[in-house]
């Protein structure tokens, strides 16, 4: 199953030439979630070539306009490439009145179903799910109400053993059963272990989005042991005063975060405009958690 | 004096890695205002380096969101880079609200003194003049209160003919006379007519913007010789009826308001994304007005 990310915008609040402001598509099996959307994110998704029709859930973290500015745009497009399939949108509450202002004065009724889905919760909490993934929201401590956002696949069924199928003459209907980790008892009363007949499935793959917050360990626990974590990173160490007084986080926090949290892999973003070379944020993060990468837009990472 | 408009985004509704949507970007005498400003402004700013913080007033002719979805971005930008400097922004009364509410929900007070002016008119109208030209808004028909807008320098005074510095010695006080056009009669008596003391000053120049409209001839008395006037053109004229269903104009139907108006020069834009070769277009318009312009993003026009 694809189970992958592509960065759609790299940067923080002033978009440049070269980083896009925030927008995270993940990609579940073909269908596509996006995670932020910054003036731009449109041109974005086709620059990269991505069928954006295929996109069924948009989640903003906050309303600062660096995560939300190109939802109008989007939305509006949808709208006038004919799009039919409903669209789920989840936000803080005040983004519906801030769509629905604008659709007013365009005298625009969208063409396709939008469900808006309020952020609210001050816990974690499940946004929803499919066949194949879960999606929980987090509070993260920023200047707004602001939320993170973990994606993890559901656990799939044991796989039975090719050779078993060979050799144990096994009903049909008893499959199922097996796939879900029971054991087999044939005809004559033997017995088989379902671990001599299933392998494990493939471990569950997660991807964690930790968007603009204060450095703030009451999230480890939601994305502890997580494959893929994003985590904001806009200063550096030295800029730490800033961080805090942003409430942001430098990219020594940030891989301090990976590396409690146990992770496997750190990708971090939202960068400051200032920042033009990026290789002494990544040695300072990976001087804390070494499987740092320092995103650029357009860079697509598999879970 | 610069008089001259450089085109930010020269196609419709929806953006193409091509064509921006709707914005142009006026030079007077180094000051800059703007009109219209779609998603992705910001950035085409950037990309023709331009020094954004010079633009004092900008203008949304309406709220489609092809023509405004990049403001709430410009403004946030100007903040974060510490404008000082007061922003004019003209635009129809629900723009205020807008824009409030997307403060309100990031928690923004803008650092810079913004004002707002509603465009309300039903008639032509001066939004504002300074010592260099004046701005007149004048209503357009299109599905939503929509606003051309007239950009016309003022008169400069007289021009004292250097050879007469040379011949003729006149007290200092008495120039500013002179450029308004009086006589000057020397100690002796004897009469200059303001004519041989001075030359004629350039003839005012004017560039007209007609954004979305159906073909509409009330607008001629306002452009009216104008120098360049720019008017949209959705579509070809054997798009004639889904031109008038939208409420918009085919090219030949820009080429005949702009002969009638009897303009020197005009440009077209806001292509429906379905026109790749703009060859026909051109050729559709200059067919009735020759003096008829494509136009590209980055495209700079002296008036």
């Amino acid at each position: 199953m694809t189970f992958s990310v592509t960065i759609l915008g790299s940067g923080s609040a002033i978009p440049t030439l070269k980083r896009n402001p925030s927008a995270h598509l993940l990609n579940v099996n073909e269908r596509l979630l996006l995670i932020d959307c910054a003036e731009g994110t449109q041109i974005q998704i086709r620059k990269y070539r991505i069928h954006f029709q295929r996109i069924t859930h948009i989640l903003i973290s906050h309303l600062h306009g660096d995560h939300y500015y190109g939802l109008m745009g989007l939305l509006t497009s949808f709208h006038l490439l004919g799009r039919k399939d409903e669209l789920h949108l989840y936000g803080p509450p005040l983004l519906q009145e801030i769509i629905d202002t604008q659709l007013q004065a365009s005298g625009t009724t969208l063409i396709y179903p939008l469900h808006f889905h309020s952020l609210t919760s001050e816990n974690y909490e499940l946004l929803f799910e499919n066949e194949k993934v879960t999606v929980h929201a987090f509070p993260v401590i920023h200047s707004v109400p602001t939320f993170g956002f973990l994606f993890r696949e559901k656990r799939q069924q044991r796989k039975i053993r090719k050779e078993v199928l060979e050799n144990v003459k096994i009903p049909f209907s008893i499959m199922p059963k097996l796939k879900r980790g029971e054991d087999y008892t044939d005809p004559s009363g033997k017995v088989y272990r379902n671990a001599e007949l299933t392998t494990d499935p493939p471990t569950p793959r997660s991807y964690a989005y930790c968007t603009d917050t204060l450095y703030d360990e009451k999230i480890i626990p939601y994305i502890h042991g997580c494959d893929l974590l994003y985590h904001e990173a806009t200063f550096m160490q030295d800029k730490l005063q800033d961080a805090k007084d942003k409430m942001h986080s430098t990219a020594m926090e940030a891989a301090t975060i990976a590396k409690k949290a146990q992770v496997r892999k750190l990708i971090i973003g939202h960068f400051s405009a200032r920042y033009e070379d990026m290789e002494p944020m990544l040695l300072e993060a990976r001087s804390v958690f070494p499987e740092t990468y320092v995103v650029e837009d357009g860079d697509s990472f598999q879970i």
